[in-house]
C-alpha cells in the first residue's frame, strides 16, 4: 500500500493559525493544483471558515462549485477567453484581471448586479513582472471598471516575501499601499486591497489589507526562509506512506540500485520500501535523506536513511538500526509529523509546494478523521 | 487549457522496434506507474501485439484486468502479502517472488493447472541488491516451486544497462546466464530466462532469452546514455502542451518571478503560459530550459526559453523572437516532439522516467488518433 492521509484537523487548525496572524482580514484560501495535491474535495470541508477559495483555472473553479463550494472562488489568473468570462459569470466567479483583454471582456459583458463576478481583482505588477497592469494601466482599468459598476479588490504578488530582508519587499509594498491609495481617492473610497500570500502573511503584518491569500500555510508548511512550520505552530496536513516488503542484507562493498551510488561499507541490513518517483517521491535526493518506520513488532518508531537511487517503484533503506524482529508490511512514512515535508524538500533542492503538487495518482488516498 | 495528448501510433511503432531489436524474445511490456504517466486506459490498446504487460502493484494489475488486457500480466514486485497472493490466483496474474515469504505463500497455495500464476518470475539478485534471491536461495526456490508444479522463468534486473561501458553489466550477465544454465541442467530444462530491461535490449542484443521487458523505450525516450531517442527511431507517445495567457514587456533590469532569479538585460518582450510545477513542469530547471510556441497568428513555430523560476501554475518565456501579431492563447509544447522530454529531463537534472510519472492531474489528458 502506498497512501495519502489528509487531516482535516490539521488544515481547520493551520487557518486558525492564519485567523490569528490576520484578524481583521478575509481569508481567501488558495486551494489550486488540487488543493497542492492534498485533493479540493478532502480539504474545503476543512476550509469552510474561510471567506473564499482561490483557484488557478477555470476548471478548478468549476470543480470547486460542484462540490458544493457556495462562497467567494477567486480565479487568479482570470478568464483565459472571453467565453471563459461568459461561465465565470455563470457560476459566480471572482476573476482577476490582469491585461487588457481580460478588461475588454468585463467591460463588453457586464455581469447583473447581484453576481459575484461584479467583484474583480485587479492585478498590478509591483515587481513580479509576471501578471499585472503598469501603474498607468492600473489607474485607467480602475476607472473603467468602476465606471462600470464593478467592485474592485487591488491585488499584487511579492516575488520575495519568504524572505524578509529581500529588499524587493519594501518597494512592492510601498507600490502597492500608494496605488491603493491613488484609488481610494480618484477612483472610489471603497476599493479593497489584498497584498499578502502566505509568507507575506507572517512577515509583513502591518499590510494584511482586505483580503489574504494564505496558501501553503494551510497545509502545513512554513512560507519562510527563517522559521520553521513548528515555530509557527502549523500542522502537516498530509501524511505520505508506503510499507517494507522486504528485508535483505547487503554484503561490504556491493552496491545498491540504479547507478550503483551507494556501496555498502560493511555488512549492512536493508529495507525495501514501496515507493518511489512514480508515487511523486523525488528521484534526486541527498544521501541526508530519511524515512520514519514504524515497526508493526513493536510498534517503535525507527529513523532510517535513504540509501542509493530512488526508482519508480522502490527505494531501499538503511536497516541497521533495526531490531531482528522487524516485520514484513511496516508503516513507512515518507513525510508526515517527521520527517516533515519541508524537509524532503530540502533534500530534493526544492521546496514542498513541489513535492506535494507532484504527487501521482498511484498512492490511495485516505480521508483522516 | 493544459493538454497532456497520447499517441497510440507512437507507442505501436516502438513496440514494433522493440520486436525489431529482439526478435526472437517474448514482449512484457511496462505499464507500471500508471504506464509511466501515460494513463494505462490510453496505452492499453496500442500494445496488443505485446505478449503481455508490467506493473508494480497488485491495484496496477487488477485495474488491467478490468480495462479488458486478458493476455500475461506479470506483478514485479510480486505480492505483498498472502492474500495478495490469492488475490492474484484469483486473477490469473504471474508474480515475482523475491524472498522467502512469497516462496511460503506460494508454497502453501498452489494455483490451479490452469492458471496463469502458474508461472512464477523468480528473480535472482546478480548486483542491484535490491530484491531477489541469492545464488543458493535460487536453486532451493527453484527446485521447491518446479517439484510443487510451477513454470519457472529466471528474471533480474540491471543496475547500470543505460551505460554499456559500466563494469557490472558485464558481471550481472554472467551472473544470470550462469544461474539460468544451473536451473536447465538441475531443475528443468523448461526453465525461462528474462534479463533485459529496454537499456538491455538496446545494449545487451546477445542476451534478450526468452522475454524482454521494455519500459521507457515504448514511451519514446531513450534508455541509454549514448544514443538519442532519434537515432533508435523511437517516438515520443506523449505531447505535453499549454497555452499563452498574457504578453508582456520586461524593463530593462527588472527581474522575474520568484526569487528574481533572472533579470532582463534590456527591455524584453515576454510571454505567461499557463503550467507549471502544480502541472508536473519541474520547479528546478536549468536556464537552457526552452518550449516550442506554434503562433495562432501565423502557424509558425518558436523556440522561446524558459525565464526565471518555475512556478506553480504558470512559467515566462522569452517571446523576444515571436512576432508582433503573437496570438493569445497560442499552443506551448512543454515537451513532445521538440523539446523532446529527454531533453527536458536533461535540464531538469533527471531522466524523462520522472517527468512523465510526475505529472499532476490538473492537465486535461487527450487520446490522438
Amino acid at each position: 500500500m502506498r497512501t495519502i492521509t489528509i487531516k482535516p484537523k490539521a488544515l481547520t487548525h493551520n487557518l486558525y493559525q492564519v485567523k490569528k496572524l490576520a484578524p481583521s482580514a478575509k481569508v481567501l484560501a488558495m486551494v489550486k493544483s488540487n488543493a497542492y495535491g492534498h485533493g479540493v474535495a478532502a480539504v474545503l470541508p476543512a476550509l469552510q471558515q474561510a471567506d473564499g477559495i482561490g483557484v488557478a483555472t477555470l476548471a478548478e473553479a468549476l470543480e470547486a462549485r460542484q462540490l458544493g463550494w457556495h462562497k467567494t472562488i477567486g480565479l487568479i489568473e482570470g478568464a483565459f477567453t472571453a467565453d471563459e468570462w461568459q461561465t465565470a459569470i455563470a457560476q459566480d466567479i471572482s476573476c482577476v484581471i490582469h491585461h487588457e483583454p481580460q478588461l475588454m471582456w468585463a467591460l463588453d459583458n457586464i455581469p447583473p448586479a447581484s453576481s459575484a463576478t461584479r467583484v474583480v481583482w485587479l492585478k498590478y505588477n509591483t515587481g513580479m513582472n509576471r501578471l499585472g497592469f503598469d501603474a498607468k494601466g492600473v489607474i485607467d482599468a480602475a476607472a473603467q471598471l468602476h465606471a462600470a459598476g464593478y467592485q474592485l479588490i487591488l491585488t499584487t504578488h511579492f516575488a520575495n516575501a519568504d524572505d524578509s530582508s529581500h529588499p524587493l519587499n519594501a518597494l512592492q509594498i510601498q507600490r502597492f499601499n500608494d496605488m491603493l491609495q491613488i484609488l481610494k481617492e480618484t477612483v472610489s473610497q471603497e476599493v479593497k486591497g489584498s497584498l499578502c500570500n502566505s509568507a507575506g502573511i507572517v512577515n509583513f503584518a502591518e499590510h494584511h489589507h482586505d483580503w489574504v491569500r494564505p496558501g501553503i500555510i494551510l497545509y502545513g508548511s512554513s512560507p519562510v526562509v527563517d522559521q520553521s512550520a513548528a515555530t509557527l505552530d502549523l500542522q502537516p496536513a498530509m501524511e505520505f506512506c508506503a510499507q517494507i516488503i522486504a528485508l535483505q542484507t547487503v554484503s561490504a562493498n556491493d552496491a545498491i540500485g540504479y547507478g550503483s551510488l551507494w556501496s555498502a561499507p560493511h555488512d549492512t541490513k536493508t529495507a525495501l520500501v514501496s515507493i518511489g518517483y512514480g508515487d511523486g517521491y523525488p528521484r534526486v535526493i541527498s544521501t541526508d535523506a530519511y524515512v520514519t518506520v514504524i515497526n508493526a513488532a513493536d510498534q517503535q518508531r525507527y529513523r532510517c536513511a535513504v540509501l542509493g537511487r530512488v526508482a519508480m517503484d522502490m527505494i531501499v533503506i538503511d536497516a541497521s538500526a533495526m531490531p531482528a524482529d522487524t516485520a514484513l508490511n511496516s508503516k513507512v512514512i515518507l513525510w508526515g509529523e517527521a520527517p516533515h515535508v519541508d524537509e524532503v524538500a530540502s533534500h530534493a533542492g526544492t521546496i514542498s509546494y513541489e513535492l506535494l503538487c507532484r504527487l501521482s495518482t498511484r498512492p490511495a488516498r485516505i480521508a483522516a478523521h
